[in-house]
C-alpha cells in the first residue's frame, strides 16, 4: 500500500480492533512508549526572523494520538517574537500562557479583529480555520502551551502561502489581490525565497 | 431563543422530525419554494476593483439546503477579473467553467502551488481550507458554477483579513509577518479601507 | 491489501499526511491533474429509452475529490426525456438548469410530493435519500448541472431495483408490494431485462 | 422556538450539559421513565393488506434515545405477510428472527439481489439506504426484532412513494419510469389511494 | 499492511466502492452470507461466577456490519445472574427483555443512579460511556436482546479494569482511590486473577 | 426553550451564522472576552482526601469553546496526590507535566495496563473512554496541563460511580461485581457518602 512508504504503523485506540484512518499497528505490538513524547520542557530555538518557535506534537511525533482528534504544542517567543498570521485548517486551538505576555488575535469572516493582551495563566481560543497570530510585544521571553482539536492540525502561514510558494503565484494575481504594484510584489516575494 | 432574532426558520430534511442545527420550520409549513432559488442565469456585476462577482447560494438564500452540507455558486469574471486568494473554512469547492478560460490554483500546506488553465467544460477541485484563486487572464468574460461541501461555506479573503479588519491588525504584526516597512503596510491598508 | 486490486491510489487532502478512506497517493506523486476533469461541455448521449444521460463526476473520475464529500454531474435531457425516480443514498443534490425547462420533484417520507417546473437559472434541492426525478416535458433539449454532497453519491433507480435485479425478486413479493397480478409483474420485469 | 410547537422536550445524554439536536429536557427533570418503553411483548396487528406490522420504537416513543443514534423495532408477520420493499434513509438495520421463518433480501446499487431464508435465531444486515424486504412465506406467524442505527431512521415504502403520493406523480413520469401504459399506472395508483 | 495479519477482509456497504475503516472485501467477492449470523436462539452458558453470558454479534462475527455503526447482542441471565457494571466506550445500548425480569440501571456523571425493574417486553436505554448493569433478581432465567450503536462497541468491566489488569495497578493507587487498606485491595485483586 | 433556563447563550464559531448545538449568542453580541479565561497560573487546592485538584476549563467556563471540540485543564497534585481512576466519555486527553513527576496509566479493553513515570516536559495520551489515573508518588508538588478533545469532556470517577451514587447501587450488585462480602461493600460505600 502506498501509504506504507510514507510512514510507520501507528497504534490505534486500544479499544478498537480496526479503526478508520492511518495504518494501525498490530495491537499486540503497541507499547506504552507509543503514547508518550518527551522534551517539552526545552525552549524552542527562536533565533530566526520571526523570533518564535513552534514545537507541534502531532500524530507523527506522538503516534498514540492517532484517530483521537487532539494534539498539543509548545510555542516560544523571543522579545518582539511573532507567531505570524496563520490558519489551522483542521483544528481549533486553545492556548495558555505560561510565561510572559502576548498580544493575540483572530479575524472573523466579517473581517472583525478580536484581539487581547494575555498574561501568565490566561487562556484563549482561536477558532478553526480563522487567521490568527500571537505577538510578544514585551522585552522578556514568553512561553505558551496549546491544545489543538486534530491529531494533524496543519498550518498555513498566510504570507508564505501568498509570497513563498513553489512555483510563485503570478504577479498579476498578487498585484490585483493586494492592490500593489509589481515592485512591491517582487520585493515581498524576495523576502520569502 | 437568541437565534430567532437573527433568522427566520428554515425547512429541514423532510425525512427528519427533528434535526441538528438551525431552527427548523414546522414541517407542515414547508413548501416546495423552500427548496428552490432562481436567477442564476443572470450575470453578476463585475464592475468593481477585482472584476469579479460571486453569487453564493447558501442556506440563507436557499433554505432547503439546511442540514444537507452542500451549496452552490455562480461566479462571473470580467476580462482580467480575479476571484482573489481566499479560503472556505468549511467547504471543498468543485468548479466547472461554462464560458471563457481561467487560470486557477491552490496552495498546499507545504506551500506548493497547484495551478492550471481551465477551458470551457473543465472542472477543478479546491480542497477545504486551502488558499485558492481564479483569474480570467483573457479578454472575454468568463463564467463558472461551483458546488461547495457545506450549506454555509464561509469565505475568508486573505488580503482583507490582513489589511482590512476593524480594528486594524497592529503595524508591528503586519510588518514582521510580511517583512515590509511601515509605509508599505500603511499603503496596503489604505487600499482596503 | 485487497483494496489495491480494485483501484489505483487517490490523491488526498494536500493538508493531510494520512487520511481516512481509500488508499492515498504518496503526496509527492500527486499532480495538478488529479484535481481536474474535462469534457463537461459535451452533451451526453440521450438516445436511450429514457431520453436522458447523466455524467456523474465522482471520485473515480476526479480523484482529487477523495475525502472531500462533494461531486458534480452534468445531466442532459432530450425532449420528453426523464431522469427516472431514484435515490442517492449518500448525498443531497442541488441542481441548476442551464438550458430548457424541467418538471422536477421529490417525495417525502410522508408520501407528499414536492414538485415544480424549473426554467433556465432556477436551482432546486433534492434531499438525501429521497426518491426524486426530473422530466423534460418540453420540445427542446434541456441541460442541468448538479452538485452532490458526497464524493461517491451512489444511485438507486427504483424501477430497476424492483424489476431489474439479478436474480429477480420473487413474484410473490412484487405482486403483494405493488398489489398487481403476476402477469403485470412479469411484463414489467421483461422491460428491465 | 418553532420546534417547541412540534414536540415536547426530550432528555439528552446525561453526560451532556448541552447537546446537538432536538430540544433537551432540563437534566434535573429527566426521570428513569424517559429511558424506558413497554409493550414489545405484544404482537402487532397484522390484519391488513400486507399482513405485517412494524412497531418502531424511535425517539418519539422512547425519548431517552435522543442524540444516541439507535432505535429498535418489533415486526410481526402473518402467514404470507410482507414487510414490502422499503428503505431507511438514515439507518442500517440488523434483524433477528425470534419465531418462524422469513425470506429476506436487499438490492445493491448494482441491482444485485442478496436474499436468504432466515430461521429462528438467524440475524441479517440491511445496509443503510438500500431497498430491502422481509417475506413470511410460511404458514405460521413470524416475529423479528431489529436494531436500527438512528434514533429516527425514517421509512420510505417504495410502492407508496411512486403510486401513493399526494398529489400523485404525473402519469408521464410513471409510465416512462416503469415502461408501462397509462392503464397500468392508473390501476396501480388506484390500489394505493 | 499490518492490519492484514489481524483480520480477514470485511464486506462493506454495497453502495460504496471504497469506504473508511477496515479492509474491504472486493465487492465482487462479497456474498449474502457476509450479512448473516446464526445461533441467537441458543442460550449462552451462564455457569460462571457472575451467572450471565453475553453473545455480542459485532463486526468480527457478522462482517456485513462493517462501517454501519450497529451491532446486536443476546444476553442470558441465570437466577441471580449479573451483567456487572461496565461501559461501552463507543455505543449506546437499547435492551429489550424477552424472558424473565431484570433490575437494570446506569449512573450519570453526576453520580445519580437511574434504575428500574424491567419485565418481559420492556426496553431500556443505556447511554454511551455510562456505567450500567443488569441483574436478574428472580428465580427463573432471563433473556434479553440488545442493539448497540457501533459495529465494535467495546466493553470495559469496571471491576476487572481496576483489579484484574496485567500488570496490576499499584496498591497505592487502588487503596487511595477506593479508600480501603492494602488487605482489602489484595483480597479483591486475588478474586480477579 | 428549556435549555435557556439552564444556561446563558454561548458564542459560536465566528465563521458560522448558525451552528449545531447549544444556543448561540447573537454574533453581534459576542466579545473577545468570550474567548478568554484567566487564572490558570494559580495552583488548585489539593487539601482533600485525594490530594489533587482539577481545574477543567470547559465550555461553561470558556464559552468560546462552544462547538469546537476542545477544552483544557490544569491539574495539581500534592505529594502522594492521586487523580483517581476515571474516564472521559467524550474525550481523549493529552497531558504534559510542568512540574514534578507522575506515575500515570490507562487500562485497555483487554485489561492490559499501560503505565509509565512521567517527568517534567513529558506528555502522555489517555484514549477516549478508557479508565486512567495520575499519581504523584514523589515528595514535591506536581503540576500538569491537559488538552481534551471535547468542549465538554465529562468525568466519571469509577469509585464514586460504584459506591457514591444517589441512591446507592444495591448491595447484591456490588457484592457480586467485586466478589466481596456485604461488610466490605458497606464500608467502602460509607467512605463515599
Amino acid at each position: 500500500m502506498l501509504l506504507l512508504g510514507l510512514m510507520h504503523a501507528f497504534p490505534c485506540h486500544p479499544l478498537t480492533l480496526f479503526v478508520n484512518g492511518v495504518a494501525c499497528k498490530n495491537p499486540n505490538q503497541v507499547t506504552v512508549d507509543d503514547f508518550s513524547f518527551s522534551g517539552l520542557d526545552k525552549p524552542g530555538n527562536t533565533s530566526n526572523k520571526l523570533g518564535s518557535a513552534v514545537n507541534l506534537v502531532n500524530v507523527e511525533k506522538l503516534p498514540g494520538l492517532n484517530t483521537f482528534g487532539i494534539s498539543l504544542a509548545r510555542i516560544d517567543y523571543a522579545p518582539y517574537g511573532l507567531n505570524p498570521p496563520h490558519t489551522h485548517p483542521r483544528a481549533t486551538e486553545v492556548l495558555v500562557v505560561l510565561e510572559g505576555s502576548l498580544y493575540v488575535g483572530f479575524v472573523t469572516t466579517a473581517n472583525k479583529l478580536f484581539a487581547k493582551v494575555l498574561n501568565k495563566g490566561d487562556s484563549f481560543v482561536f477558532p478553526i480555520g480563522l487567521i490568527h497570530f500571537q505577538y510578544n510585544y514585551g522585552t522578556t521571553n514568553a512561553v505558551a502551551f496549546a491544545g489543538l482539536s486534530s491529531q494533524n492540525p496543519g498550518v498555513i502561514r498566510v504570507a508564505d502561502a501568498l509570497f513563498g510558494t513553489k512555483p510563485p503565484i503570478s504577479d498579476d494575481v498578487l498585484m490585483k489581490a493586494l492592490m500593489v504594484d509589481q515592485n512591491t510584489v517582487d520585493y515581498i516575494q524576495s523576502q520569502f525565497q
